[in-house]
C-alpha cells in the first residue's frame, strides 16, 4: 500500500498511482480527525470521493502514534489523550471513537485502536501493552457492530497483533484474538519501531505457525524492498511504508541493483533511466541526468518523479513475488533478488 | 506559453501541459547556462529530449534578467557581466555567447540578446538601452548565421522591440528592426517591468501600427488574464508568465469570475470545483474542500493541482479569445469577459 496519511500520497496524484500499478492506499484516523476532520471527510462523501481514489484503502486507528507521538500523550486503561501536534489542542482516542472516526472515513479496511510500544521494550511492558490491545479489540469490535457504516458500503475490522519481540506474548496474543472471533484480516503491529531486523524475522517466523492461511496479513509500517521479500518468505500479503515516497522526496531511488542516490555527481550526464528495465513513468521519459537537475534546482517535479518510481519499483517487486510463489520459484527467486539487490546497495543513509 | 525556466514548469509534467492544452513552453537561456549548463543539454540531446517535451519551446535570452538581476551586473557596449546568483561566480553575456547558448538548448524559437531597463526609465536611459539593443541584433544575427543548428532542426530568431513607455522610441526601434531584416517574429520587450498599464496599452498601441501583420508579436512577460485580453486586442499573439505557476504554488485560482484564494475558510466544505465548468485535471476530478484541505496541510499535490488549473484556465481563455477574432465578435466578446472578470475579481495582491 501507498501511504497517504493525510489523504494524498505526498507528491502523488491518483492517475500517478494507477499508472505505478498501485491497488491500494493507507490513510490515518488520527491524522485525518486533526486535518481536516473526519466529519468534515464524511460530509464530503467519504476519503474514496474525497481524494478521488477509487481503489481499496485502509485506515490506520492512531494506534501507531500512540508510539511516534509518546512525547505528547497518556494512555489509561480507557483510551490515549494526545496533545494535538498541530494546536496543541487536547483530544482524547478511545475503542469506541476510533471506530466513529474510521466509520466517518469510511475506508474498506479499517484498523483497530491498539497500544504501540518501543521496539526493544521488555516482556512486562509488552503484555501490559499487548493485554490493553486485546481489551480494546474487544470494545472496537462491539463498537464497529453498534455503528453502521455511513456510506452505505461494508467495511472489514482488522485486529492487530502486539507482543513486541517476545515470541511467547505474541503467539499468545495470536491465539486469543483469533479465538475472539472469524476476523477478516490480521495486522501485525509493533515491529519495525526500533527492534533489529533479526528478532522482527523471528516474531515472523512464530507468527507464522499460529495465524490462520485464509486470511491476509498485513505486517504495519514495513517497509524497504528487502523487508517485503523477507516478509512474503515469512507468510505476510499487505505491507505499507512511507519510505518509497519520503526517499524519492529526498533524492532516493530503489533499483534493483540496490539504492541510487539521484543527486550524486556521477549521474550528472547519465542518459540512462533511474533503473534499467522500468517502465514507469519517470523512467520511460525522463534520465538520471535531467532528474538529477531537477534536485539540484530544486524542482518539485524531481520528487514526484522519484516518489513515482519507488511506489512502481515496491508494486512490480510484489508482483513478481506473487508469480513466483505461483510458479513455485519463490526460495531461489527470494534468494537471488536479496544477494543481488544487497551485493550493490549503498549502505543505509 | 507556460513557463520552464529551469527545464521544468513548476510543478508540472509534459502530460499535465498537454492535458491543459498548453502548445509552447518557454524556458530560460541565462538560468540554463547556469545550471545545469547550455553545454549539458546540448550533450543530451538538447531541450526537448532533456525536458522531454515534443512541442514548440523559446528560450529567452538572459535579457530580461540584465533587469531582474540590475544589482549583480555590469553592462557595456560589448556585452553584459554577471555575478551567478547562485556562486557568485562571473558570467559574460554577449550577442554571440548567447547566439551559441541558445543554439545548443536547440528551442524552436530564440530571442536575441538585449538590454531590458525599468518600466519607468526616461527618455535618455531608454533610448540608450533600445540602440544598444539593436546593435546587438545585428550582432546576434551574424552569429547566429554563422553557427550552425547543433540540433539538425532549424530556429526562428526573434528580434525584441525596445524604447520602454516612450512611442517615438517604440516607433523608431521597430522600423529600424523591420527594416533590418525579414523576422520570422517581433519580441516585444520591456513591458510589465514596473510601469503603469496605460502605459503598456498604449505603447502596445502604437506598435499595432507599425509591426507587420503577418508575423507573430510576442509580447514578453505578460501576464494576468485580463492582460492577455487587453494584449490580444491590441494585436499581441504570444504571451508569457510565471504567474499561473506562482500564483497557483501560493494558493490562488484563476476563475471566469475572478481570481480565488484556496486556502480562504469560505472553501472548507466547498463541494464545487476551482472554477464552475472547467474540464482541467483539477476541476474534472477534486472538489474546492480537499483542494484547500492539500494547501491547509501543506501537501504537494496542491500546488500542482492549481497550476494544473492556472495554466489550462490561460491557454481556454486564448482559445476563447481566438474563437471570437475568427467569428468577428473578438470586441464584444472581450468587453463582456474583462467587465465580469473585474466586477467579481478580489484585489491583486
Amino acid at each position: 500500500m501507498a501511504v497517504g496519511t493525510l489523504a494524498t500520497v505526498k507528491a502523488l496524484d491518483p492517475d500517478d498511482l494507477r499508472s505505478a500499478g498501485a491497488q491500494m492506499i493507507l490513510s490515518n484516523a488520527y491524522h485525518l480527525h486533526l486535518r481536516p476532520g473526519d466529519e468534515l471527510v464524511r460530509d464530503m462523501g467519504g476519503l474514496h470521493r474525497f481524494m478521488a481514489w477509487d481503489g481499496p484503502i485502509l485506515t490506520d486507528s492512531g494506534g501507531f502514534q500512540v508510539f511516534s507521538l509518546a512525547a505528547l500523550r497518556t494512555v489509561d486503561e480507557d483510551g490515549v489523550e494526545f496533545r494535538s501536534h498541530i494546536d496543541g489542542s487536547t483530544r482524547r482516542f478511545t475503542a469506541e471513537s476510533v471506530m466513529q472516526i474510521e466509520r466517518n472515513l469510511g475506508a474498506d479496511v479499517i484498523m483497530q485502536f491498539d497500544h504501540v510500544i518501543p521496539g526493544q521494550s521488555e516482556a512486562a511492558v509488552a503484555r501490559d501493552a499487548s493485554e490493553r490491545s486485546i481489551r480494546w479489540l474487544a470494545r472496537c469490535r462491539t463498537a464497529f457492530e453498534r455503528i453502521e457504516p455511513v456510506h452505505g458500503a461494508p467495511q472489514a475490522l482488522f485486529p492487530i497483533v502486539q507482543g513486541g519481540i517476545h515470541e511467547d506474548l505474541r503467539v499468545e496474543a495470536a491465539r486469543k484474538i483469533k479465538d475472539m472471533h472469524d476476523w477478516p484480516g490480521f495486522g501485525i503491529g509493533g515491529l519495525s519501531v526500533g527492534e533489529a531486523k533479526p528478532d522482527m524475522y523471528r516474531i515472523l517466523d512464530c507468527l507464522h505457525e499460529v495465524l490462520p492461511d485464509a486470511r491476509p496479513r498485513y505486517l504495519m509500517g514495513v517497509g524497504f524492498p528487502e523487508d517485503l521479500v523477507e516478509g512474503v518468505a515469512r507468510g505476510v500479503d499487505l505491507f505499507d511504508c512511507v519510505a518509497p515516497t519520503r526517499m524519492g522526496r529526498n533524492g532516493a531511488a530503489f533499483t534493483n541493483d540496490g539504492r541510487i542516490n539521484i543527486k550524486n555527481a556521477g549521474f550528472r550526464v547519465d542518459r540512462g533511466p533511474l533503473d534499467e528495465g522500468c517502465t514507469c513513468g519517470a523512467c520511460s521519459r525522463f534520465t538520471r541526468a535531467y532528474i538529477r537537475h531537477l534536485f539540484v534546482a530544486d524542482e518539485m517535479l524531481g520528487m514526484r518523479l522519484l516518489s513515482l518510481h519507488n511506489v512502481h519499483f515496491l508494486v512490480a517487486l510484489m508482483r513478481a513475488a506473487r508469480d513466483a510463489i505461483k510458479s513455485r520459484t519463490f526460495d531461489a527467486w527470494s534468494r537471488q533478488w536479496l544477494e543481488r539487490y544487497h551485493s550493490r546497495s549503498q549502505p543505509d543513509e
